[in-house]
């Protein structure tokens, strides 16, 4: 099993992958000294394949479960959601010293982790995730939350888990389409700190959505795990170095919130994004046409959903500006000084924004794949 | 002014405590370095009194002030009202820089701190309590949360504030009965931390609440606030040291509960509750009769509301073993093993908290003050 640890002093934890590791789950939990009461909270899609498995091991370790099966989906990420969870909790006497384990995609961590930062002031925290996307990237680093209805994950907190547990066989049940966009986020860890990681990419990349051999997806996990683990140690809460892991969400966070969340899968629109800050990363001179170009090519093998809507560069950089990552009417942004380094540029003049947002515009046929 | 430090490591911050100093609320916040969006969050209690002596002075030093006004009382502590603030932030364009304030009592430190706590995952957050119960206890600590209907502060975290400013003066517009009932959990500090305390409350209770100069009330604030920083620097998350503070609170809570937090102030029923638990010390040997008999005198003071309900020890017992405090199915309860000098019993015997709440109940017709 590998290990790896996420070194935030009292609040440190470790990550651990390996393959069909979903069965020690008890062994685990019961390691790391938890007490007898779990909440174990799932949705309608992975229920029913995993929970039945994570109980038994559970139960099998001495541990007393529930289990609280949510409606697949972002509408889960809601106030509503979180008032009838901690009903469930308070019905079925959990207490300060129970622990929440999520088992699924980024809602099922956002909204679990969220319950068990609030809940009594904060209650112990495990995080299983199912989709490539959480396994790479949202699992780790703390951010849980959920939505409100005028503005996604608007309320939440930076909060730890005691660990997390990586199971890359439960992506042999994730549907095609959620590993390609679950990608996205594994290229941007490429681009933002690894060149022989997005080598690696660039070469593999079917492989890897595909789970071959070759692709070595057990790898690629740790390599981003690593990579988000090593900048949320150096900035827990985002004051500064963690902004690089938004890189490419400005545009593509624009681009969901246009669509109401419903259109796009979050790597999709994180492509298109990152697309867009990869162009202007070549006209501020930060990066060469020749890397542009290829991280281009990389880029334009996301295919998108389709029929693609059409806004206004306008209307994508107005919603960019309501979005909370946008202090006091200034744009930050990340862009590339390299492959495999970032820079944040702050106050970003809106016209190169908007210069991106036409280009990308302009250039979106140049994607060939399409999802209908 | 006077400056008490809780130091937390990284969440460090300090509590200013001086006649007056209201005023000085702009400069204050500067010298913080807090940004220049604002929000205000009071009652309507409150608000009428104070709210535009705090939007004056922060406007003078150039900040931008929306004020929200919530209903006084309990009812305010509730996910309805957490989503109204929610929205208003949101639809107000407050960001992750923002700061919120609240100014007002426990009910709106509580919910102020929690909407702070959560808000795009955590914004920075003031404290100006303005009753002596959240003057000497509930404003410093970082405990910050809402009711759920299901329980009482069943949902919140701990969240430091960037400091919290206490002006005695406003002391002189609260309610008679608010002040008696704040000062039990005055004598609580006295009782669990510091005999010379207790001794000078003994002599000048009334003198106290009625803010005579002989009283020192700006001194009897600093006394509590140095004795909870102390508690609360050793044990932030209430692992251990920090129950000492409960204090009084388990047959209290249960009290408050059972008639709904309508009836009885909460220094009411903690003044109840301490009477109990200073027969058990008693009974256990830890204290003397002569101490017993001491500390009784003393709690008889509090003049309770009436007419006084009449509750099963049975049925108060049961409500204990309701309340988050309770682990397991466990009842750990803090006794005083002198005046000054608190103990955590782990795992009481039941029957030794019926006896003291037997007692309880038979003794309450020596309490000789009532509120009709």
């Amino acid at each position: 099993m590998k290990r790896i640890t996420v070194d935030l002093g009292a609040r440190s934890y470790p990550i651990y992958i390996a393959a069909g590791c979903l069965n020690q789950i008890g062994d685990i939990v019961s390691s790391h000294q938890l007490e007898r009461k779990i909440a174990l909270i799932t949705d309608e899609n992975v229920g029913p394949l995993y929970s039945d498995a994570v109980e038994a091991a559970l139960k099998a370790s001495g541990f007393q479960v529930s289990v609280y099966v949510l409606p697949a989906g972002e509408a889960s990420k809601s106030l509503e959601t979180a008032d009838k969870l901690y009903e469930y909790l308070i019905r079925d006497r959990f207490d300060r010293k129970s622990t929440i384990i999520s088992l699924g995609g980024g809602v099922i961590g956002d909204v679990g982790g969220f319950i068990a930062a609030t809940f009594m002031r904060g209650i112990r925290f495990v995080q299983i995730p199912t989709t490539l996307l959480a396994q790479t990237d949202s699992s780790v680093g703390g951010k849980v939350g959920i939505n409100h209805r005028f503005g996604k994950n608007l309320i939440g907190a930076f909060y730890q888990p005691c660990f997390v547990l990586i199971d890359p066989q439960v992506l042999e049940t994730l549907p095609l389409r959620e590993r390609r966009a679950g990608m996205a986020e594994v290229v941007k860890y490429g681009l933002i700190a690894d060149e022989t990681f997005f080598d690696f990419l660039a070469g593999h990349l079917e492989d890897v959505i595909q789970l071959a051999p070759s692709g070595d997806v057990e790898g690629v996990i740790e390599t981003c795990c690593s990579i988000k683990a090593r900048v949320v140690q150096q900035d827990e809460r985002e004051g500064g170095l963690r902004q690089i892991l938004n890189f490419g969400h400005t545009a593509g966070h624009a681009l969901e919130a246009l669509t109401n969340f419903e259109f796009y899968r979050h790597g999709e629109a994180v492509a298109m994004g990152m697309r867009c800050m990869t162009w202007l990363s070549w006209q501020s001179d930060f990066i060469s046409e020749a890397d542009f170009s290829r991280i281009d090519a990389l880029l334009q093998r996301f295919p998108q959903p389709s029929p693609q809507p059409v806004f206004e560069s306008n209307e994508i950089l107005e919603k960019i500006y309501s979005d909370k990552k946008v202090f006091d009417g200034k744009l930050n942004v990340v862009l590339l000084s390299k492959i495999g380094e970032a820079l944040v540029k702050k106050n970003l003049d809106p016209k190169a924004m908007l210069a991106a947002l036409e280009w990308m515009n302009r250039s979106s046929d140049e994607i060939k794949q399409y999802y209908r």
